[in-house]
């Protein structure tokens, strides 16, 4: 039905490259971390890409992630792997902001309810392509779902590792998607400390964040897609919950590859990322003016997604922030959870608490005149609401006695 | 950004019917029911949307519901309320069915959750540019969620009822998005007689379902989509779960006005309303072949989407399922949560209960012959199953202990 995942269509990927020492690594072979221990970015032919694709024949394509097949490492049509991965809307704020021009770039729509599926759509396609068998995982919540949705879908073994905390419907939802799933009596990088000896030991492929390099890719198309929507004028200021970093790397790499193509100019936004004051290792660096963070101890939030004590790829978030004249921010929690009820109570959008995140975020900047408040902006929601605890709201009414028609 | 939402387009509403009688009634004015007590159909002058409209010109805009605008009601561009209505995903299954051709429609990335937004959407634009101040309305539980988000967005206060056993996602959700939610110790016409009640005293409007004309026309963008979805060729049989039926009378509407415009012929799929056996009361009246069904007495099913006793548009959903040549099916809690298992366990895709019932009438209908293997087949699932229990998954490991990897 859709040309997108049924077309063949060249594909462009020349190499691999470090992201610290610009090392090359080949493509089309398996890959975890460079040598160096740090993320392996994707590298393509842009000028080919140029020569077989006009913007005009991009936007005629259905909208989705798929249509931008030309700047996605997958090479055979036969591995893409699909739940419908739709073009994610933008809603505007209306009443519980104060500026005119504030979007909220909905990630919940994705399929398992969260941009996860943009990064794992790829990843999990790439590893069928190169004929891995067993994957382990440690996550927040969100990427174990997508991984196991999609690893089941193409018939991958996958394990699962979640802090001991993590909210029943995303340890039951991995559960339901066939993947086998444990709790650990730690954070998400003691679970990543599991998942890494069982793949030092060959049991299985580490697809942790950023250590595999394909998440980006698929997390890219956040910044393609937002490229496309606003017709290739980028946005003044973009807030983004930030964990392990890979939408924010993503995005500015995708920026970089439409200036090559000549899609877009050089104008970028500036770049915010966001994190909960009870865990911001970022905010913490970038305010120390370092180039790398240290972890972050004893780590909370509310926002489970961004309570990610250690980024392995924390120079590259950073690199982005500054390039981009931006900053890190902290939240703390009562501004999340408030932002998040104002958001639902005033504009119907029911956002994660890691969106709350980048609305308290805006307020703050709002606030300090880091934003003006006529500026374009975009709030990244990640997830759905849906999947997170919501207050209680018990009031029952007896059908058979006296109702107070007043009192409703 | 989006131009479904901004540009001024003609609309071609020339007024409403009784649905029993064919009784005229003028549009834009507000109405509940027919004075025959039956659900009003609005009715567009066809000839104009076919001279102002090409099939080409439709699919050259962006893919939502509002891409739709020259056969739906809204008159004023400034009336639109939107959280984004995307066009939804069909998603193949390929490992928890036979058929080759099996593709499941997947309701529940619209806003809220579930398709109940493409109703309430319409609903209340309209209920806006109708001057209503106050809603209520009796619920399963999504389309209190839906309409509370949109009612929220412009600013209508809204009351809702829903039976004392909702899930307390749903409750929380319609309360988090601005509503006054209430349990009723009933089940939902319980609910929908308190509404009629407050109706009747005036106190607010009530927007049960088809007791206002506009849900149905916000529903039947799934009959719309389908068929440009599919290149205008309709497919040969769509499972739909049945409870009020709004949306089996709204795609059948769909396809009518679709082959007045000439952009589909009249060929039709055939049409199986889906019920729980648990609660089958259009089964029963399809069985025997009556026009009414009468209500369902101790109702009880998983799939609490589709508890509905009573529907008022009872005999608009008999009707097209018997004109469609299809059925109404029964099917029991135990295939319904088989269903849900299978498809996120083989195909990575997790079903709400109702979409799970789709699936399972879907295999019975196979089983007999009813529907063959090669056929093109549509299953609704209407909600996202994030919203619903889902079976406890836990297993725990201590990561200061001795980790058997083996037995991971
Ligand atoms: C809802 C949500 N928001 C934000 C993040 C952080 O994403 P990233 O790793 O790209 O920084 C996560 C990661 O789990 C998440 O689930
Ligand atoms: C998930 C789900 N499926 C199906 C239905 C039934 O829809 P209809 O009223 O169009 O028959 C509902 C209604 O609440 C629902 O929530």
């Amino acid at each position: 039905m859709n040309p997108n995942l049924t077309i063949d269509r060249p594909t462009f990927v020349t190499h691999l490259e470090c992201s610290l020492t610009g090392e090359r690594y080949e493509a089309d072979r398996l890959h975890g971390l460079s040598r160096a221990g740090r993320p392996l970015l994707v590298r393509y032919d842009l000028a080919g890409v140029q020569a077989s694709l006009s913007r005009e024949a991009l936007t005629a394509r259905p909208t989705d992630l798929w249509r931008w097949r030309e700047l996605l490492p997958v090479r055979r049509t036969d591995d893409i792997v699909s739940l419908g991965e739709i073009e994610t809307p933008l809603v505007p704020l209306r009443r519980c902001v104060d500026g005119p021009d504030v979007w909220v770039k909905d990630e919940g729509r994705l399929p398992t309810g969260s941009f996860k599926a943009r990064g794992l759509v790829m990843a999990v396609a790439m590893a069928k392509e190169l004929g891995v068998t067993r994957i382990a995982m440690p996550t927040n919540g969100n990427a174990g779902a997508a991984l196991a949705a999609y690893a089941t879908r193409v018939g991958i073994e996958t394990i699962v590792f979640c802090p001991e905390d993590t909210p029943e419907v995303n340890v039951r939802e991995i559960a339901m998607q066939g993947a086998r799933v444990w709790r650990v009596n730690g954070l998400i990088d003691d679970c990543g400390a599991i998942v890494g000896k069982g793949a030092a030991e060959g049991r299985w492929f580490d697809f942790s964040t950023l250590k595999e390099p394909y998440r980006i890719e698929g997390k890219k198309t956040m910044g393609l897609e937002l490229a496309a929507q606003f017709g290739w004028q980028l946005p003044d200021a973009i807030f983004y919950p930030t964990g392990g970093g890979t939408g924010l790397i993503g995005m500015w790499k995708a920026f970089d590859e439409l200036e090559a193509l000549g899609w877009i100019g050089s104008k970028r936004p500036r770049m915010y990322a966001v994190q909960a004051s009870g865990c911001a290792p970022i905010v913490r660096a970038f305010e120390a003016g370092e180039e790398h963070a240290e972890r972050w101890e004893d780590a909370h939030t509310v926002a489970a997604g961004i309570r990610v004590p250690r980024a392995v790829g924390d120079f590259l978030i950073l690199r982005a922030v500054r390039a981009s004249g931006g900053k890190a921010v902290g939240v703390g929690d009562p501004a999340i959870l408030k932002a998040v009820d104002d958001a639902a109570r005033k504009d119907g959008l029911l956002l994660c608490p890691e969106g709350g995140a980048t609305l308290a975020a805006y307020r703050d900047a709002l606030r300090t005149g880091e934003v003006d408040e006529e500026e374009r902006v975009v709030l990244f929601n990640c997830a759905t609401g849906l999947k997170y605890p919501m207050p209680e709201a018990p009031r029952t009414l007896d059908r058979h006695g006296v109702i107070d028609f007043d009192a409703l």
